[in-house]
């Protein structure tokens, strides 16, 4: 059964007063793309701006198969205990398919989930990166002003979404395992240079002594790569979510990063520059998708470009085709409207 | 004076056939931003596009001071002697300023100049990088279309202008110079991950012993980059312009990355991911252009950017009221016409 909408003060108080049935429903409110609802949804948001930013957030990623929900999990579970209200959001463009490929199991992390300190949403499913990008950082400030302290932000490792969360956060940490043969195999080009810490995961048992081996092969690796954000330079840990070890070590570094990039004002440049990045991705996703999403353009572009793959056509003609195309189109749609 | 443009067959026909005052002529028609000479420009590139890609295509940078100009001297002489054509292109969008930063000064390559085997031509001075790079691009596929067989393309250490040129070229060469500290200070972030080889300069004298070691520490950094090109992995060498060293060797690494990527198929697909690249990046251009450098949204982007970077407007919003007030005068436009 649909639920009625909300007020915009139901809204702003509801979410202001850390209800999470009425953050829910914002959250919802947010991820809407029905255009009525996306209208008041800015309008809750902008009236709950001046009560964000205060949260210290976490983009964490990693392969799947690292241990990504038992590493926050337990990350999570201890940051509760010692008093943080932590929010788990996730972005997860391919869950628009299988609705909730990420943090949709409600069993992943279930003690967490269980936790009165904790809040976990599952990914928005918005269609294109852009759309779920969206989405995530506007809940990231919903969850900000509902007094959350410390929001986690979980990704997979499929190159696009690292960059949009990268886009997000504070700090971003990337999980890794300590793999059998070549330490470095299987890292997504240019995923290392976005992180601020390397973890290792599950270095218990028999795979304690592999995963200090990879810390050591690490740390050589990460002196040749040019640090992800000014000053700081990135290094690497291991952490088992089995014996807990490691867990309140990187919180530590998490923790000095905050405080060493608050001191250089690093951490707010950061926060600006997102910000105004933001406008301009948005600007751009905007473009791109009225261009090639025209039923002009996507009627010739599939023989413009083969012709130009096979080297019959200059690419500048066919851009120029395309456009003259493009905009005919629109002057016609705004003559007739 | 102003000389009267050349016919189709006339610039056809001249370039054809190597005649060096046509090809200039044709380049200086490319690089052209009055229309009349653009479509005439289109129509040449098309008649001699048939003529084009039978090049080896190689992009050369490295910071200023480097040795990038005596070392392609060495090694374009040491081609036109083998009996190669060699042709050497700049892209250097700081150009537009100062009106041939980089291979602007005719002394630099005197006795390559001169050779005639070679022929060089100075950066274009088109403002943006989309614009200096399309140039390029067309001048590169002329001088294929006039016999020259080897195509060097040299560019300057600002970042952005590296990566058009890695779009352009089959093989990426990265100079470097043997430092006094760490080997991989000043290196721009991701630049040593377009090369398919690094080059230390002037190894000779005194400095052949750090030469050495820094081909050493490069060596083993670059164990840990993700290839540049699918199924080669990049190696350090060293070279001196004043001695020789190096520039055979060097060449014969190059020949030996075109035999093994045409035998695998890898130098065919990146041609053709180039030309679908291109095509796309202009688009993406064109619109941004349009977009930005449209009055109502020059008048208007200031004040939201700075209300979005002090949080006061959520970045949704102010995206929204930018492209509504672009377009609806886009509309008006359509009126009106």
């Amino acid at each position: 059964p649909r639920r009625r909408l909300l007020t915009l003060d139901e809204y702003v108080a509801g979410v202001r007063g850390g209800d999470r049935s009425i953050l829910a429903r914002a959250i919802t409110l947010i991820e809407s793309n029905a255009p009525a609802h996306m209208a008041l949804a800015q309008e809750v948001l902008r009236a709950l701006l001046p009560y964000t930013g205060g949260a210290l957030r976490v983009g964490i990623t990693g392969v799947p198969g690292v241990g990504k929900s038992t590493f926050i999990e337990a990350l999570g579970m201890m940051l509760c205990e010692r008093g943080h209200r932590v929010a788990v959001l996730a972005v997860d463009p391919s869950s628009s398919i299988s609705r909730g490929s990420i943090l949709g199991d409600k069993t992943r992390m279930e003690r967490l989930s269980r936790h009165p300190n904790a809040y976990i949403r599952p990914s928005p499913t918005g269609g294109s990166l852009g759309g779920v990008a969206r989405k995530s950082r506007e809940t990231l400030l919903l969850c900000e002003a509902a007094g959350f302290d410390i929001v986690l932000v979980e990704t997979v490792g499929v190159g696009q979404s690292e960059i949009a969360v990268r886009g997000m956060v504070d700090f971003f940490l990337l999980l890794m395992l300590a793999g059998a043969g070549d330490e470095l195999q299987g890292i997504k080009k240019g995923i290392i240079e976005l992180a601020d810490a390397l973890l290792i995961t599950k270095a218990d048992g028999d795979n304690r002594a592999r995963a200090l081996a990879a810390q050591a092969e690490y740390t050589h690796a990460l002196r040749y790569l040019t640090p992800a954000t000014e000053g700081w330079r990135p290094r690497a840990y291991i952490c088992s979510a089995q014996t807990g070890e490691g867990i309140a070590e990187i919180w530590r570094e998490i923790e000095r990063f905050r405080d060493e990039t608050t001191a250089s004002g690093v951490f707010a440049a950061r926060r600006r520059d997102q910000a105004r990045d933001w406008v301009y991705t948005l600007i751009e996703d905007h473009l791109r998708t009225r261009f090639f999403g025209h039923p002009v353009v996507q009627g010739q572009l599939p023989a413009i470009e083969q012709a130009v793959v096979e080297g019959t056509l200059p690419v500048t003609t066919a851009v120029q085709t395309l456009i003259q195309a493009f905009e005919s189109a629109l002057q016609g749609e705004g003559t007739g409207s």
